[in-house]
């Protein structure tokens, strides 16, 4: 059975999860919680798995981790059935990976980034390295993102087109995880909250 | 016609010529040169092609334009002929996309942060903001990245198991750019250096 090593209520594990309830796989699948906040992704049996130290990851039946939000969506996408969520041709596949990777830059990593210098993140014993300056710049990226995908949003019904797919995930998890972090998402960005709205409505999305 | 906009002589664009030489295809494409450090790529014509003014970008015969090199490579290669950069099983997939995201935030793009923020980068008018400890402490994440991927390139022949994939063109570029801007490569990596050393032998891949 499918492994995912996990800590709920972290936007990268999250999208793991919407990605599996989209794929209708949640059962497939048995989730072990790694305490993050307590320093267990660093501890030796954590990294022998995952080099980088990070949850999610997924560990298939024959021992191979897979880490990183994007891989660990192509491998379910690839092996389980469902609605596509990283597109059938050259040209979705290519808008879908453009989009998530906008949707990184620009929203969730920045927010992350934010989040781990500029706030206490999760403690002085987790963050061995902050900017505090360098977490603002990335506070501006992030506002400036939703700006980007509001702009987006009013000339598609999702973040990549016309179906939903990893992009909107992606955005999704890190709208919740901005909006955690308390930073303003302006009623301005009306295409945004009509579209976090209806894809809130999806089975297993709602918190 | 597949149209690329690109500046020469900059990692990213280079991985899409890596790519396209790979796959035998260099001829199928028109190159459209954008002089970023003009500031070519903040024009509203380039802005209207991608907003995140940044090359490399490919224009379909249909005028969509991909941004973004994971997802420019992934639809050369579902589009055109030749060996498979992005994998064909769902674990292959995984592995592939896996290893690209490390190369990726381990090495080229944490050695682009040092390039923009610890040195002059492309010039005042160009490095808006610049944080020179943020940039030196991603200078501290690339070499650390190099230990890693010899680590890696011990194990097996490429950077995402047995043949050459999207991870190995972004490691092949990010050691490039590393080596330019005059970082050290310690001759302990010898897994790293015969492994570039092949890689560089490859149809394309030379200076």
């Amino acid at each position: 059975m499918l492994k995912i090593y996990e800590f709920q209520g972290f936007p990268n594990p999250e999208r793991v999860r919407l990605a599996l309830a989209e794929k209708r796989a949640l059962d497939l699948v048995t989730f072990v919680s790694v305490n993050v906040p307590a320093g267990e992704h660093r501890d030796a049996a954590f990294l022998a798995k995952n080099p980088s130290g990070a949850v999610p990851a997924l560990e298939l039946d024959d021992g191979t981790v897979i880490a990183e939000c994007t891989a660990i969506t192509e491998y379910l996408d690839h092996a389980l059935p469902g609605p596509r969520l990283t597109g059938e041709t050259a040209k979705e596949r290519a808008i879908i990976h453009m989009m998530q990777r906008r949707a990184e830059q620009r929203l969730l990593d920045a927010a992350t980034s934010y989040f781990h210098h500029a706030t206490a993140g999760l403690g002085p014993a987790i963050e061995r390295y902050q900017n505090a300056a360098w977490g603002e710049h990335q506070k501006a990226v992030a506002l400036d993102g939703l700006r980007y995908f509001n702009g987006v949003l009013a000339e598609t019904p999702f973040v990549a087109g016309g179906a939903l797919s990893m992009a909107d995930i992606t955005v999704f998890a890190a709208l919740r995880f901005i909006s955690v972090l308390g930073l303003p998402v302006s009623d301005d960005y009306r295409h945004l909250h009509a579209w976090n709205k209806a894809v809130a409505a999806r089975p297993g999305f709602s918190s």
